[in-house]
């Protein structure tokens, strides 16, 4: 694991969020992107090596929905980034924790990426990524 | 904010979750630390840049007691490496953020502490750090 790729922050209005964030930055949102595999539409701030990426539902069957039906908007998610995402995943499943995707699918930002359940870490839903080579 | 300084994570179980993360990283937490004042046990992992910070509750009011009371264990909150505390407080104040310690407070890892209330922020909590210099 490298860096903390980025945090993904669930809300529920990505334009009204994205106003709050770039207060909060000081500087706008560079990105914005929708995943339609996902159900969500995405908008990314840079903080140094980091990113905040925020994700609004885009259907009422979305994970992100479903989050913000249970608990509210908040962080949804750690994403860390890692060098090669099959190996990761094969160390990660014999130290025993649960992933979710065992081979990794596409994600938003042109990374590959595999969620871990957050049943094995504490409730903390965390996400490895990988950036595709061009 | 120059970076995520560190994600902070509520735990029920410092030790327990000292081996989870160990597994996570690959590697063993650098550095133990109670601070009384806030009722809490830490414990820090290095990732790159970035660091995550488990807290257990020492006390049965302690704000992490609480949070685990409601939410169960997960991220708690998100902390912003700022240059200089007192400005970017200034700054926020006038932007429209509840900022909930006007006066910078000490925290763990040596540093000046300022926390913004979750409501003008999208349901994060996040932090201001800045290192105390020697």
């Amino acid at each position: 694991m490298k860096k903390i790729e980025h945090i993904g922050i669930a809300v529920k209005n990505l334009e009204t969020s994205n106003e709050i964030f770039e207060k909060l930055f000081g500087s706008p949102s560079y990105k914005t992107e929708e995943v339609e595999s996902e159900g969500v539409k995405t908008s990314f701030f840079m903080c140094g090596p980091n990113k905040i990426e925020l994700l609004e539902a885009t259907k009422e069957d979305s994970p992100i929905a479903k989050f913000i039906e249970k608990k509210g908007e908040g962080i949804h998610h750690i994403a860390f980034d890692v060098d090669d995402i099959v190996k990761e995943i094969e160390r990660l499943k014999n130290e025993g924790f649960i992933v979710l995707n065992e081979t990794p699918k596409k994600g938003a930002d042109n990374k590959l990426v595999a969620f871990l359940h957050p049943k094995s870490t504490n409730g903390v839903l965390i996400e490895l990524c990988q950036e595709i080579a061009n």
